[in-house]
């Protein structure tokens, strides 16, 4: 399996500390030791960084812990390979161009017999059964719409696609086209809001201890949403298997399946 | 305008230090400080580094050179706006996947009248002049051809292509599908090959000497292309005006005008 993190939020937000975190269960805290990648949005694209390679010791997973980098959309991942071998290729997250925005997608889970399921314009670099999800999703969206559909419109389409996904195993996913980040449950993901008044968290991963007050303003409102919480003083919350979450600037939609019915 | 610097070789090759020149000229010994990338291709993919900022003050930029990222094909650009504001999504090089394998594409110079090309399946994410070039062909290229052609067929089309941009303007241009390097001169591009018996190279941008007969085997060859040269102890070949050049594990082989009528 393998580790998600997310995050959104309503003004450029530093994201170190919740990736020092994840970054650590690359082959420390935890097994996932066989890549990493992160994503950070600045308008319609955003800059990544990928390696096939243990992020807990990476020189460049280091580096980006001394470089903040403010963003409003984040996605990362670290690796615990199961289908697709260790490259760079097979490197999560994935990502596409798609109606002059760039798309990133990572997945954590197994998906029985998703390369059978049919591509349209996009196709998988490496062989993951994500980057097939991906480039399924990706192919779908742009046969069903001809531009950019409205966010509530590309919500519905997003979650029909994510069901039809997890009916084939465990689909624990983060996919954004730059202005929504998603989120849907395969089997386990937890989020949480921060918002005025902020207040400490630390980390569960290692002895790091931030006082989100000084680091924040009155109207900052941060969300982040992760397979397994990251700090030990926070409350984070369950989704349910199922269910998609839909994040923009931090404002949380939790579409559950019996509201999509 | 804007320096490119572009890379083939038969083994996975260390850029650092021609990336050091280039580098020093983003904001320091040139004018090129509106940002730089660079693309290391590993397999059908690469890793790429981007930053709207003179690459001559990044820190990302200086931990790649004490990172080595071996590659055989690398393609990096430092930038002066002229059309297109300073921001990530204007930032070269542009990537985008077409038929399984992820294609980079940097250009100096300019394009007139390139934004009425009409655009297939691959549509810009910033409002660049170059970037559309690089839709423009990637689409025709996709409309053309079902699946990736051999290489000699696609080295054709590419400079077919290449030839109807350079009727807009100059375009001086590294364009890669991770198995061929393609360079075209529309103004000013210069390459050398570096093979046994190798001597030693110093930077012209600032006080550095190689010596590659120690980084070295015997049976490696390396190309590097730029718009211009580098190093101050080597002989760099000028390309002329509208002159193709196809590169596979260091191996150039020039396709001139003339050749191509």
């Amino acid at each position: 399996m393998c580790e998600l993190l997310g995050m959104s939020a309503n003004v450029p937000t530093d994201i170190r500390f919740s990736f020092a975190g994840l970054a650590r269960r690359g082959g420390e805290t935890g097994p996932h030791a066989d890549g990493w990648g992160i994503s950070f949005y600045d308008g319609r694209t955003c800059r990544s960084f990928h390696e096939p390679e243990p992020s807990a010791r990476s020189q460049l997973a280091r580096l980006l812990r001394d470089m903040p980098i403010k963003s409003r959309i984040v996605v990362a991942h670290v690796r615990k390979a199961n289908r697709g071998r260790v490259s760079l290729e097979n490197t999560h997250p994935f990502s596409r161009e798609l109606w002059g925005r760039r798309w990133t997608f990572a997945h954590n889970g197994q998906l029985k017999g998703v390369k059978r399921l049919p591509l349209g314009g996009f196709m998988p670099i490496g062989s993951t059964d994500s980057e097939h999800a991906f480039c399924w999703m990706l192919g779908r969206l742009q046969a069903r719409f001809r531009a950019l559909p409205r966010p509530e419109t590309l919500d519905r389409a997003v979650a029909d696609l994510a069901g039809e996904l997890h009916a084939l195993g465990v689909f624990n996913m983060l996919l954004t086209d730059s202005r929504t980040l998603y989120a849907h449950c395969g089997k386990r993901l937890c989020y949480l809001t921060r918002r005025a008044p902020f207040g400490k968290a630390t980390l569960i991963d290692e002895d790091w201890q931030v006082d989100f007050a000084e680091e924040t303003t009155e109207h900052d409102v941060v969300t982040v949403i992760a397979t397994q919480a990251l700090t030990r003083d926070e409350c984070w919350t369950d989704l349910a298997r199922g269910d998609v979450l839909t994040l923009r600037d931090g404002a949380i939609r939790l579409l559950r399946p019996a509201n999509l019915a």
